[in-house]
């Protein structure tokens, strides 16, 4: 690699201002975006985004589901591209980073490349992939999803939001239901920049999270019934209180997670007591459990040990318990040469960096089942996300392009 | 006493009937009754029972809000009356017995003194009072909290239902409002029958509950501030999850009444998740807490030990716990006389019997604050009761009302 090539930097001023720019498209009161998935306000920002890339000089084309490619061409066409990107929606109450850094980035290493006169071997295409965060339309990773054939692009066109708007016809009401079939846009390989969601860089102070995997998901309903009677009248003994039950899963799940962490996690995020009563000892209660882990053989551990949790529990407070396992998806491992490519480019800028596991699910996830496929996380602010709040520093998003960059060029190679 | 007097019964099956009859007033599909006070439903059997009250001979006057009376005269007119009876409002999806038992009882007593020609000595008020159940307007024992200048009439005749709809407004809609100031009938004392709504009477095989003794209650709003956080990037240890916190306060509870039982009873009956969604950590949960004891001093240590237990919680799970005692009412220690009345009555019938304390409210513990009250329980099916599914069976109804007609006969005196 020339000189020139090894020394590049992105333009960090540059890319603050973009992220800056398009939070106005959909940009709230406190601060956040709200930016559903195919609305009038991610029509602003596909827009600003695809005049952005034909100024760079790429080709863009949008599939059948609103997937948007930029495609710069490289010395070697005869091979597909190197992706990269990431998404441009946002959930309802979102910030200005979550996916909007990794689209952004991907147009300023475009940009940056351009600036240097650096002609690519392979050529390079910047990505945003349509209804990641799943707000207004189920499944999340939708776009990227349907790419690598989870579903029909007919199942997921005559999908219908709250409204009762289908995928289709909100696609056509932004005019971005495109030409190009779904799958037809290939690539070598795909790399994608996020930020962490989670605290662990902040916390540790690092720069950059090399991420070698995804979490394996499993998603439980569950039902408690116990025997609903008198807050007064029934003595300790002779109750069957549902959320004495629940409280007794909550901690089973946190002690199964933490026992078997670190590589794993375990939530209850919703709990609901039918008709609760200040006055009426809980007698039925619906909940969800999430648990995770980047490992196949703990995520067997985990059902099995939460499974044996909630049969003791009932048994011993004669309730039932009804646990329907209703999602699992296997971990994801990311390619080791990309891996390398992305720890390399990390060290060679100096940046310090650790190995991560990503919490949440990804595009990136669902392409790492087609091809190779790496993820760069940077740190925000206290971890939050999904939410107004969320932040980042300027430096770090500089420095997560710049490995963005430096792994992009890694694998396409520079001819010029 | 005559010896027609000493041997009176009341006639189980007229009572048994009554209690089927009216719960066609209401009824439900599934056998019980939803008779929200001052409905239609509750006009229709207050217009039964003021008539068969009526057609019993006796004077049936009706207060600014709604608590009814029906006066048999006796010989010395001098001294108020016995009060008996309860009340006849359910709950949304209550049974045919909670408060109806205790007013059709009543009507019993003054029909089977009729058959025997009986004249007490003191005149007998008959009472179904307003508003007992507190479903469709706060408070609960609302007609008898007033009468003992807990409320003013002008403080609950303008509270409203959920529809906006005053308690003055549903009185005038039924033709409820009546004459009679608050607090002009008064009572020389007064003996509530009602059914136990616990298990402990049944489980102990026991006819007759001798009650000498009411709970205090202890309420507390609660609020634990955690933080709302990622289900799948946020590390175990990393964790400020309001719902694990609350699940820690809800086995504390259970622990605490029971380590301080058997006269203590905790119970978390609502717990609301804040923006709840199956992958996000809860970070905010609103709750209630319910505790009581019939001994002060033991609701003292109720008190203080679930302060500690959250101050505990709160530090190490590093989430703010907020407890507000929002209610607490003393214990009721009813009448000493009276319950040996009733002791004496249940034993001379040869019921088998206990002493036993109220778990619930009741509009006689609200009564015995200013005057001599007693209570008799009968056992209920498994102890349950606000649910369609209360039972009683027709020989302890049967029982119950006969010591009831023997508490008031004793009380009240026979004239011939």
């Amino acid at each position: 690699m020339s000189k020139l090539a090894s020394n590049l930097q992105i333009d960090t001023a540059r890319l603050w201002s973009t992220i800056h720019d398009t939070a106005t498209f959909g940009g709230t009161p406190k601060g956040g975006v709200r930016r559903l998935t195919l609305s009038a306000e991610d029509k602003q920002v596909r827009d600003w985004f695809r005049q952005a890339l034909e100024q760079a000089g790429c080709e863009v084309h949008v599939d059948t589901l609103g997937n948007m490619f930029g495609l710069r061409r490289g010395r070697d066409m005869s091979k597909p591209p190197i992706g990269l990107g990431s998404h441009l929606d946002t959930q309802p109450t979102g910030g200005k980073f979550d996916g909007i850094l990794g689209s952004l980035a991907a147009l300023e290493v475009v940009r940056t490349l351009n600036d240097a006169g650096i002609e690519t071997e392979l050529p390079l295409c910047v990505a945003n992939w349509t209804n990641e965060e799943g707000s207004r339309y189920a499944p999340a990773m939708m776009g990227s999803a349907a790419y690598v054939g989870d579903f029909t692009p007919e199942d997921i066109l005559a999908r219908k939001d709250i409204d009762g708007i289908s995928v289709a016809e909100a696609l056509d009401a932004i005019g971005y239901r495109g030409d190009t079939p779904l799958g037809a846009q290939k690539f070598t390989s795909f790399v994608e920049l996020h930020i962490e969601q989670g605290p662990i860089l902040e916390a540790e102070n690092k720069t950059i999270g090399v991420v070698d995997s995804g979490q394996g998901v499993l998603w439980y309903d569950g039902k408690i019934t116990g025997f609903e009677s008198h807050a007064g009248s029934t003595p300790m003994q002779l109750r069957r209180d549902a959320l004495g039950a629940l409280s007794e899963i909550v901690l089973a799940v946190e002690r199964i997670a933490t026992e078997l962490g670190p590589k794993a996690v375990g939530t209850i995020g919703e709990a609901v007591i039918a008709r609760p009563s200040r006055n009426v000892i809980p007698g039925e209660i619906a909940f969800t459990i999430d648990m995770r882990s980047a490992e196949a053989s703990i995520m067997d551990s985990l059902d099995k040990n939460v499974r044996a949790a909630a049969v003791e529990i009932a048994a011993r407070r004669k309730v039932e318990i009804a646990l329907d396992l209703v999602w699992r998806i296997e971990p994801t491992h990311f390619d080791p040469k990309l891996i390398d490519a992305v720890q390399t480019a990390a060290s060679d800028l100096g940046y310090s960096h650790r190995r991560i596991t990503s919490g949440a699910g990804h595009d990136s996830c669902n392409l790492a089942t087609m091809m190779p496929a790496a993820m760069i996380f940077v740190p925000c602010k206290d971890g939050v996300s999904h939410n107004e709040l969320e932040d980042a520093k300027e430096a770090d998003c500089g420095a997560g392009a710049n490995v963005l960059l430096h792994t992009v060029l890694a694998l396409a190679g520079v001819a010029k």
